[in-house]
């Protein structure tokens, strides 16, 4: 395995400095914008794993400037890492690159600290920018430093759903920020919208190559017949999923896949994950009044399942997601609106496919026909997960505006509830 | 729930009688079957259960019994279960019709005894055969006969896969049958047969309604736009995996879906499940040489997938399989043959696609558009295991003949290994 | 480790032969009580493994039988195993005699057959037969003959428990005999025995070298300063039982040990392992009345010692309890009088202390001081399990009536239930 | 359950004052030692559990406070807890108190802050020297305030001992101190003292009562009858410990307990928890050299014994451990050392019974015959943990020197490592 370049960067031999004059700027406003998401929470809050699944947001911190510094930084002549041990405990599931500190463990890494985390991302910035400054990164190092603030507009959302599981765990049940705003928007009407049958294109195409980012498993863009369907124009409200749970939802077992059953039972599921009872859930801003209008989250897939077949309908399949979705603005309730929490929307027509939740689809992830992981270490991005998990789309109320597109493709285990994640529904059309 | 008779069949209100008369035949031919499968092992080792996975070859032939006590005899007019608690003990996952003895409890019912599960198997026949003779059922039963029987068919399959896996956990390694014929047949050369893109029609029309049998799991027939591939002509051969053993396949973590990996680590997976070197391996004739030439069988879905990372190519989508199937006769070493193990084949052409060896698919286990489960508790049938599983066609050296078809779809999770499950390999076309 | 015979015996160099002449038909008498005790159940009930801590009732004739083969026969001049792979099956946990098959999963060996088992048994028979009559045994392997007949009993023992277990884990709850007599004894009062602080000798002389036989772990026979105590009259009944329930014993923490209380939650106890409510358990004759007379059983340690506190009073120690017992006639309800139930017993004084319950002591399984296992692997018989049980004393309505006295010691880890074990109270005198 | 103050405390019914007036010097001593323990380490070290029967620092420091506000400030007029939720989270194991946080998720508690948890501990404190000063405790709660710092002494131990897993699973193996000083104090030879057959008062007088506290399980001082023996002059060193590994001692299942013999092969032992190798070891200090002439420690009751099995030797009884301290200088190797790790001795005689480890003995803890735990809530300290655990006996290079004596016992269970465990080997004597 071995080398952790892959494709050795021209770096060193003079090759095309990166055309993108933007990069520094966006590099270094992304890198601060994580910074100011950790930083209402003390380095003890920054400590805590809460499940082997969610990460302490000092390790996010450290992980995605351990990217960069890998990926980026170690690719230029002569650097050295800031840590070499460092490497093994910020490296989360790079085979090629080196052995990792086991997932369920990362709690316990009370060392480094948080400011000396802190300390290493500023000094990997710094690297960074010296590389900027001296022109010291070609095209193939710039596609890097892309596909690592990508990578940390991720990880800026993980920070918000890991630290809101970690805080849901205290019995205190403190909040991540006492000041955020409660919404009384109504949800307006569910209508259901009409598409045909056709041939549409699905995806991106291939980054690099193409200038628009896309990640590989969006790649490559690829002819789908899609059938006629309709879709609901807005998400299911928390209000429409208090009528399934009085309507039984949890008892009865021909509403559920075989395994989501098994997991009711097993789990004693009842509700969504952070309602306490069914009139307030905790939040990033503590316990708040569910509000009725707003969209469920912290679904399972299982749920949203049962829930679309309860209501006599079913998920979406992501290709049908995708065609509503393209022309469709990235507009929403996304984490730059620093709600933090989804929100009614009472307008008319197809609305909120972007913000607020990541809607579950039918579509279990899977490589688009001619799939082809990047290369070398980074190829462990995605390609090696695209068994067992379902796709959501959308992004939601903890994702970055600028990060999400028709074509995203976010995945989760069924069983994974932790994150902003409901449902839209869709029908057949005869 | 209550009724275990969802859609109330017209038996008793002089409805049209089942119209093939060929159906009571082929109920005494199919059950006849089952036993003769069964007949080889003793009492002792049709109670075996050795994973939980796996059911001893008793509770298939009462389990099998007990579809058409459930579902056929219990909806005439006066007729009283055989014995009111197998109900419980012989339900396998129905919730729709009552509760379930413990799946993984199925190997402590020494009581009924095999011989009284054989009289149960008489009984019920006999009332089946009783009900023929009358003309007491009508389409509707009819129907559930053609249901039950196709079920028996697939219960034939697990009886031996399951026994050679309790008979394979015995230190002393019994054969099933002493008498099983060894192969020498050579696998010839492994070409590839390119199809071009196309609109295909995947899947069957829905039954009942269409004439010829089909599960629900199969339909709708609908249109898939399916790219241009490559299919190679026949399976990999065990010699081609002795290869990927060879060179480290199963120490390689780059070429392993990463829960794949973690279960080759966690497990100690070294190669198919029952061989026990690289010279010899557990078969239902007991132990044997490996024959090289004859397709490897008992893979997971991960050991195929890596398989085919580290050949350079990929497994082929249900719907290529599907496409490269139409139009092949159903032909091939299925149960009927008395083999019980994969053999080679050194014919000319696309072959091998039915019988040998299930193979396994890149296309995860989801409904087709527009899909809808049989009505009442028959719904359970399959719709509910739509998550987490993998997709696999063709059946094996352990299905029956007239079983199958191109649009037959099995479904296991991706580290079951139990099966007669191998691979063909696939490759994209630019 | 190599050889099983550790010390070879003298056998072959005419050394003095075995003196106690009614070996051979004690031999005889044992062995076939064993077969007795199996014989009302199939073949297919003998090869249940109800859960890891109990074996199938074929095991249990195949293991007895191997220590005999192992132990006596393998040690005779030109023997040959009847089958050496055998010696792995029926191995228990002799790590110096060679592997073991894996313990949970006994219940896989369909074969051999319990008529192969039972074959196996008469050509162990004969083998033994044979050397008592041509004298080929010494003194030497004549104790390892006695040896091995009071490890058949306990295994008689087991076999019924193990039985009882695997018949109740079958919903059809089906009788191992059907002829069971049903008592209707009463229990007599609760009395207390008052014993003075005294210097007693506990334990029996090490054997071999005394001449009647003990296990290694009676011995060496020392002196004890055993505290003034009283004792209670006879075990705690049915009726008692019931009342701790009523009053909330398994709902009130502060009466358990921390483990048994976590083991409460965890499990769900509520009542006695087969107690199926409060009018009705499952015993060896199907499901029968509870009688409120007769000792409780199937207790845990846990559930003994929650008991004794709820009383008032606690469990006696091994010492008190056999302070208490010396001299008294080991008399009883044992399995010989085939009840294979504890009753109740009027009469007044000391009473039950041999025969119908285990009684569960608060001394836990340590060696005496001075204690020496037995050499070589029959070393492993006792020794070994020394840490983590607690001492059980006097014997059950399941055990052979010949095999007990006052000195013997069983032992059970604390959450184990499916014994006939119950409880007497003791309490300090100040 | 109710009321945490079982034995309503006389304080305001102006009983008599406590007497001991050195009673509050004492416990600001200890308190602020406690504090003086934790210094060296952050926030986020105090935050770490890194397994379920470890704690966090943090914890000990709010659990220890909790007990004094809990038992002796609520017991007072008026008195309200600083935080009730806190009750909760820091209360233990003991139930009449009311519920607990789940122990396993210690870690999960970033609220409160250690900043928080310190000015806890501050106002409890001033609490009691409120009371202190105004007269306000009675001799009861007196008598509580002097358990609560032989508690507060037990956790010092914990926090150092828990401190040191938690810094151990840090594969940067931080120290906890940087300036702690090496040994290369040589052990002296290994000699038997010799003991005779004698009736030994062993254990303590019950407090209160007696004046000299002692812990419950260590009363009533009772008679026991203890024969001859000989016992080792000092533990067994490293380097006797290194002679049992090269001697294949961790693969020769004959030296081991049976369930400790499962737990070498499950957990793949080599050598004691936290040697990394044969030179090196983890200790307080961080990685140092083994030294192989200091007390092995950190070994599991397992290791102890079979290292004694392997010697031709024994553990002692606690009641033989007890007899040969009596009359014996509570002196040793004590925290208050500072040197925070075992170091040899090389003096004659019996020596270091006290102090560097904790010595495994062969008895399981168990009650004190007439054993009473203490009244109330404080009765489940330690009586309800008398199952399925090995006493220990001296103290170790952790405890506070004036914490122990000859009568002390501590506990774990067999499998547990993360002590300064150590042995001392004994004989019999003919």
């Amino acid at each position: 395995m071995g080398s952790v370049i892959d494709t050795p960067p021209a770096a060193m031999q003079g090759a095309t400095p990166c055309l993108d004059a933007r990069l520094p700027a966006r590099f270094a406003a992304v890198r601060e914008r994580t910074v100011e998401l950790a930083a209402p929470v003390s380095a003890e809050d920054a400590m805590v794993q809460s499940m082997p699944d969610a990460s302490p947001t000092k390790w996010h911190l450290a992980h995605t400037t351990w990217f960069f510094e890998t990926f980026v930084l170690c690719a230029l002549p002569g650097y050295r890492p800031v840590n070499a041990d460092w490497q093994v405990l910020f490296n989360s599931y790079y085979q090629s690159v080196g052995p990792q500190h086991s997932r369920p463990m990362r709690g316990v890494l009370s060392r480094p600290s948080l400011t000396e985390v802190l300390d290493y991302r500023a000094r990997v910035d710094a690297g960074l920018h010296d590389a900027f400054a001296h022109g010291e990164l070609d095209a193939a190092l710039c596609r890097r430093v892309e596909l690592g603030l990508q990578h940390e507009q991720q990880h800026q959302e993980l920070i918000l759903t890991d630290l809101l599981h970690a805080l849901s765990c205290n019995p205190l049940r403190p909040a991540y920020r006492d000041d955020l705003p409660s919404s009384t928007a109504a949800a307006g009407p569910l209508d259901w919208m009409r598409f045909d049958e056709a041939i549409v294109d699905i995806g991106a195409p291939r980054w690099p190559g193409a200038d628009a980012f896309a990640f590989d498993l969006e790649s490559p863009r690829h002819r789908v017949l899609v059938g006629a369907f309709a879709l609901a124009t807005r998400p299911v409200t928390c209000g429409e999923y208090l009528d399934f749970i009085h309507d039984g939802g949890y008892r009865e077992p021909t509403l559920w896949l075989s395994p989501g059953w098994n997991r009711v039972r097993a789990k004693g599921w009842k509700r969504p994950l952070y309602w306490l009872d069914e009139e307030r859930h905790f939040t990033l801003g503590g316990v708040r009044a569910i509000d009725r209008e707003a969209p469920v989250a912290q679904l399972s897939y299982y749920e949203a399942d049962a829930f679309a077949r309860w209501a006599g309908a079913r998920l979406p399949t992501e290709f049908e997601w995708e065609r509503a979705a393209q022309g469709v603005a990235v507009d929403g309730n996304f984490v730059d609106a620093g709600r933090l929490q989804p929100v009614g929307d009472a307008r008319d027509g197809l609305r909120q496919l972007f913000g607020d939740v990541w809607e579950w689809t039918s579509s279990a992830f899977l490589p688009y026909p001619g799939f082809r992981p990047l290369d070398g270490a980074l190829g462990e991005y995605n390609g090696k997960f695209m068994v067992g998990q379902q796709v959501l789309r959308g992004g939601s109320c903890a994702s970055p505006h600028d990060h999400l597109r028709a074509s995203y493709r976010n995945f989760f285990p069924p069983e994974a509830r932790w994150q902003f994640a409901g449902l839209r529904l869709a029908k057949d059309l005869a």
